[in-house]
């Protein structure tokens, strides 16, 4: 009987976002042998959602019929600002209380396996660059349009995280310097203009400031209840309050996308996230914004394209990050 | 007598700005061996300027007593945007007339030898990773604050140029959505709000508005002739007017800077160019705006600081692009 190689191994990847917590055994073809969802509940704080990931784990391992020896390592992916050397979860807009979490040692310490820490757009990146959109592009820009947005950087096809693991965050780079203030603290950031957040808001506030719209009906009268997914169903079904919205939030996103155009002469930019669902009525009005205003050679150069990979991209990517670190 | 490698000859690095072009013998140990300035005199027309580009390259070499073949290669740094793979400078907004010119095959058609273009600013953030400010910093991003505003972006130890060559127009991002239109067409871009020009072009207008200031005088009256160096000395001498302006164009590179921090995670960001004589009357506010609004981990971690080089920074670079092809 040939010895299995350590990398032979499973990675178990974890998805961990302010809705929901994804767990999943990836082999290192990228196969997803196991996959199960749990609830964040990240309202109830940092130690509540810390229980339920080490359930979750222990869940997957106890339906999977494996034990931690068993495995590569354990990768998570998660939503917020991670300083990579420490282990921390640094803070997060998602994961309300999530300050200087040292989420990669609490893990490490129960199960006695390698474990890593990645943010959640820097995993789909990696995940979209191995198995998804991104396959054999060299240089690309990963953007997660969620509630707030995400992003991630492949350069000569590795992931760049910078000094500290934190690169990517240009859902937090200003585009208005006179706009709103985001819930980074910066002004006039991409996120706080185009995220899906942004967009529920925007529909909001027209429909309080009396505008008609069919979103009123759809939400039975409880105009809070408005998110991106129903004013997107809106403007599909013609709801011109709800296009008027989804345009403006394309538009904010053409001009974040000129940015990245201009900075990194891409040859793809993904767009992935809730949002992403949208397709080309988000997609379109953006690509023609890149057009008419980023640098010509770069605008003609970049293709604008939609994830591919769904809700699994964050852990395929964590498991992806897994496997290179130790080939490196 | 041993057999001179090839590497060991010295590359011709020019330097062509839309001022002046710098020619220089450079070795491969990064010393400057003969160096010498020639006009641009850009309003002439791109094919006057070649002319005077291939007198210069001829003036070096005979100066130098040397001829062609004895040159590992040329490199061309200049301020435009570059096709790399075609060897064009597709478009400069300080060269009119400067769309789509071969360059590169211009030159290597005369001298037929090994020919290379480069963007300015990406050359300075070469000159500088390797023999200036930036001297063994892995990850770090120049701004080049002139008439314009380029940018060099320098990843893993080396030069990053995107997809075409044409990565780095960090001067071309949008940081104010409701701003004015910039020389590239897009709308507040950094370089319409905080470049040389600016500084220049807001003094004037509210000089013009009759508020007072010292330049007044230093220009005697011909407001026309307000440049930023103008402003900058003022503000020395305690001028109010000159101050705000710089304060003004200080924050708005602070805010293009917060972009950078938050994408780039970068050790080190360089501030070139004419402007960055200002010093810390200029980096001072900016780096102040950095640590408010940038994320903290990434804020902590960057040091902003003065280029090293002057003006040797662009032919320094060029040949380091000229040396590095060669190695790969």
């Amino acid at each position: 009987m040939r010895e299995i190689k350590k990398q032979e191994l499973p990675v178990l990847a974890i998805d961990l976002g302010g809705t929901k917590i994804i767990t999943a055994l990836i082999s290192n073809k990228g196969q997803v042998l196991t996959k199960e969802y749990h609830l964040t509940l990240a309202d109830e704080g940092p130690q509540s959602v810390i229980n339920r990931i080490l359930f979750a784990i222990d869940h997957l391992l106890s339906l999977s019929n494996i034990d931690p020896s068993q495995l590569d390592s354990i990768s998570i992916a998660a939503a917020g600002a991670i300083d990579f050397d420490k282990g921390l979860i640094t803070s997060s807009p998602n994961l309300p209380g999530w300050n200087d979490i040292p989420l990669r040692d609490i893990v490490k310490g129960k199960y006695r396996i390698n474990t890593l820490l990645i943010n959640d757009a820097n995993a789909a990146a990696l995940g979209e660059h191995h198995f998804g959109a991104g396959k054999g592009v060299n240089n690309l820009i990963l953007l997660t349009l969620g509630t707030g947005i995400g992003g991630g950087i492949i350069i000569n096809g590795r992931l760049y995280s910078g000094q500290c693991g934190s690169a990517g965050e240009i859902g937090h780079t200003t585009i208005d310097v006179n706009g709103p203030r985001c819930s980074c603290s910066n002004i006039g950031c991409l996120e706080v203009l185009a995220s899906g957040r942004a967009v529920a808001k925007e529909a909001v506030r027209r429909i309080r400031q009396g505008e008609r719209s069919s979103l009123t009906e759809i939400v039975e009268g409880n105009i809070e209840n408005i998110t991106a997914e129903k004013v997107s169903i809106a403007a599909q079904s013609g709801d011109s309050l709800a296009s008027e919205v989804i345009m403006k939030a394309a538009f904010y996103l053409g001009v974040g996308m000129v940015n990245l155009v201009n900075i990194f002469n891409p040859e793809m930019i993904i767009i992935g996230g809730g949002m992403a669902k949208m397709g080309d009525l988000l997609l379109n009005p953006a690509r023609q914004v890149v057009r008419e205003r980023a640098f010509q050679l770069s605008a003609g150069a970049v293709r604008i394209v939609p994830a591919q990979l769904g809700d699994n991209a964050g852990v395929l990517g964590a498991a992806v990050f897994a496997f290179q670190q130790e080939m490196d």
